[in-house]
């Protein structure tokens, strides 16, 4: 991980103004960025979303489709992000049912001039948001955990991963 | 909370299939909801962002503005969330110096015929990603926990507060 | 059906310029439109989307959240159509082995000051070009017929039905 | 066109989830596609929109614009559709006296690494769409029909037209 | 016009912060605006837009549409404004041949909780926004001024004109 | 500047109709350009926005904001403007304490086939109009004025520079 926090923060210009900064310097290239979240609930909820699974009320499949979308956003969503030609987007889903919990993997690639971490962040994050709202109803409680990046490849700055 | 589990869940009709609930025989109240996350990172990146508030470079305030905008997106982005008009946004952040971590409060109000839990749930994590971006390039490894709704009153499924 | 085409378009005001007319005295009342469109395609398609229906790559269930997220968005594709506050989206699916065809049934319903029959017609209309989307690759020539309106109740011009 | 229906579809991974298909290895070229839709009305409307065309209240000019903006928001509404840098689109409109009805013919071209049927296609259906908004208060009954890709050029599936 | 410098600014808080303001406890009621603009150009530009109202080439007509589905817009742009059912946007323009100069009126009416000031100068802003677009090719110089609200009416806060 | 006049504007084509011009035969190009717009108030609104600066109510932090992400919705709000990729954006502010009015400097960069001035325009505007909402409660009869591309650069159709 880098440690280089003795710099100012990039979308800061040098008097400490937000900036989008500029990258029409950097080549493109191919980049890849995975995200991971995951959403705790009470076992019966759980029960609920793996029945639907199963037959039919396809929570995961909503969600799924909701953070797909949603990557599409994100440059409207966090101020300073760039605008990006997204290439490929997956939202897939773990279970764990001894936890009562789902884990969402959101892994984006583009072909750009920066990367595509944040598209990634907001794919999980929207996903699992969908989880809660299709399920709270039955239970309000429901907390995401470990919304963060764990791989991220392509750019100058190098590849990185996380567990 | 809830424990109505037996029941389908509201977001699919009697055959399973997604569907926006439908709201309009419901009376419109003034409901408001509050959320809450955590973004955990280095002890150098806390500095850093507590560093900004005080003099400049102001990662909250622009992530403040980032939540803002978000709950007004809700409808947008969550599939099956009906479109409210927003009577009010607040975003609050609290600093644990101790624990190197920023916690995230977004309360949102409106008079409508459903709740704001979404509107506050994407406040929050819009808010904490917009952390993320500006911090990454020194601290790619920061991590969003405790993504939750904390409090929740008005309209017929009555109030609701968890820790 | 009105026959008032001696009046002029409502949408232009009396010099012939386009305008979003006044409706902010007319009554909140609760309005309901529903619009069908038919897609035609090979009998292969057919069959495809039909063991996907049952088993695994649900076509219909994506193109309906397409649908249904359309309706969200309708005033700000229809220039000038009236933003609303939507209540309830329901998308149904017909299918027609025959004819290797499916029906889309859209159905929308708000409690406002303007009907949404523009709402039903782009949640049919997305939602068909989403079917026409996701098996492009293996039929170029669907074609999508019958786009319409063909229920439309509550407001002050009076029930609508048509076949 | 092609009968591969053998074969699963693209939208969809091994597991019959659906994903944003990569298009990461694909070459960027110019691409260009053309979408057809014939909207049907009572003959009175067809002569308030002749006369608009002529002299003012002109729905047409109103629904060319809808369109083109709707091209660009093709990626917001299909949900699996890539966002693609539109280079240039047309809107054109054949009338059918003799059969009250006009013909839009909507033509969107890309230099991308994905083809431009669905952005033609969203083009030519809010078009559509918007000529019934405009006309609806005089005639509830128009029809829309015939939306279809009629040509597609560039890219590697190769060239495809239909009538 | 208000002199209540005294007081803190509305959208922040107490602390500074910035905020959505909570107008949850204001009466609905309708509320007018009004906001202008004037663009000012060489006189070959203006006459090349007065050709084209007479006969074809439109300008006007597309700025007037732009305007009206930015005002729908407003609450996505403007950080801190309140989303608001919009019940009338009409724009007028009014040609200064001396000048070679027109002026936009931007009209807009609600029933709703705050005022649609900023719908009126966000309607009126881009539709000079797209004059310019449309005229860059022959005319880089052309000039927004004036930009401000003419009159306000309805709510707590009391009428307001201004020349 | 160019005095082309005689020509018709680029956005139409040669019957008279808007269209979405076509770049694709243009090569990609680094491309910049920047706008302005200055809005003047009254003396004490401007003393309460720089004690803003200073301390905490940051009315121009938002309005930068708000600047840099209007510009990335220029291609939603413009009718015949290009999607771009936006490689950079900044917003500038300089005061004028003896005018009691901010000069706000907006550049944006982008590689890509047409240029950035609408961009450039978008955000200058959106960055005045929040000043305004944000001091409208204080001082309803602020104006803005001189709103104007100042220069230009890369492209074919030559740089540009105006004061």
């Amino acid at each position: 991980m880098s440690d280089k926090t003795g710099e100012r923060l990039t979308h800061f210009d040098a008097s400490g103004q937000a900036a989008m900064v500029d990258v029409s310097a950097k080549p493109e290239t191919t980049r890849e960025a995975t995200a991971r979240a995951r959403i705790s609930m009470q076992p019966a909820t759980f029960a609920l979303i793996a029945r639907g699974e199963a037959k039919k009320g396809d929570v995961l499949g909503v969600a799924r489709l909701a953070g797909i979308m949603a990557a599409k956003r994100t440059a409207d969503l966090i101020p300073l992000c760039h605008p990006l030609p997204i290439a490929a987007v997956t939202l897939a889903f773990e279970s764990d049912a001894a936890a009562s919990a789902i884990d969402i993997i959101a892994t984006v690639r583009t072909t750009g001039r920066t990367g595509v971490e944040m598209e990634a962040l907001t794919a999980a994050s929207i996903a699992a948001l969908t989880i809660y709202d299709m399920c709270k109803a039955v239970d309000r409680g429901m907390v995401v955990d470990g919304l963060r990046v764990t791989a991220k490849s392509g750019g100058a700055s190098g590849d990185f991963s996380a567990p």
